[in-house]
């Protein structure tokens, strides 16, 4: 599946300029332009689908595989400490080409780069609350 | 493969209570303690095994399916506008549960939470650089 205003379809048939680090039947992986650090790339699926909510199940599952042979060629070649993947599905979430992709970013100890977080403890009664009717929605 | 000193192999094994959400063959889901936002929760490899880097691509697939059910479910559930997606691999990346887990984070327009970062253009010839280490590595 293709979608002519799609920039990562134009970057899958190469009618945008990309570094592509890795192609197989479903998937391509390429380097970020914005790097959060260096070696940062990109894994996505061939097919046009926005999200994980509209992917086939069968591209997600290629992305994995790939996502487990890219993060760890970025490991070795960059040296990196830790590896960070993260998808985002909507722009409350910063998503922002609607063309699902994984992010593989390379983390150096106290690096200082996004997304740490505060442990915080949830209310109890909250997260039980919640757990069932996520529960009830998979039932 | 299971490992006797892993918190997320003792609440697989009930040996630690969780809130149990969803449980198929590979994988497990549960709410997380610590939540984000409301509805946050982890989708884990049954099989132990640190990172993604040592787990069996066959598990990290599962997984993948898993994500794709329990992603569209916690947003139903807690009609979030998007969803993170979110894994850690060592200390240096925040992976605070060395046992392979994905966190399912819902977001919510303009909430503030984590890891939101600035784009900022990387220099070219340093991409292309790393790009070209990354490459020989998966050669």
């Amino acid at each position: 599946m293709s979608n002519g205003d799609c920039v990562f379809c134009k970057i899958r048939d190469g009618q945008i300029p990309s570094f592509k680090i890795y192609e197989d039947a479903r998937t391509l992986a390429f380097m970020d332009i914005n790097p959060l650090n260096p070696g940062h790339c990109l894994v996505m699926a061939k097919s046009h689908a926005p999200t994980i909510f509209d992917a086939d199940v069968v591209d997600l599952q290629a992305a994995m595989a790939t996502l487990k042979k890219v993060a760890s060629a970025v490991r070795a070649a960059v040296q990196a400490d830790g590896i960070n993947i993260l998808q985002a599905n909507g722009a409350a979430a910063f998503q922002s080409v609607p063309h699902i992709h994984f992010h593989v970013i390379p983390r150096f100890t106290n690096d200082g780069k996004g997304f740490d977080w505060k442990l915080v403890p949830g209310d109890k009664e909250q997260i039980q609350m919640n757990g069932e009717r996520i529960r009830a929605v998979l039932r």
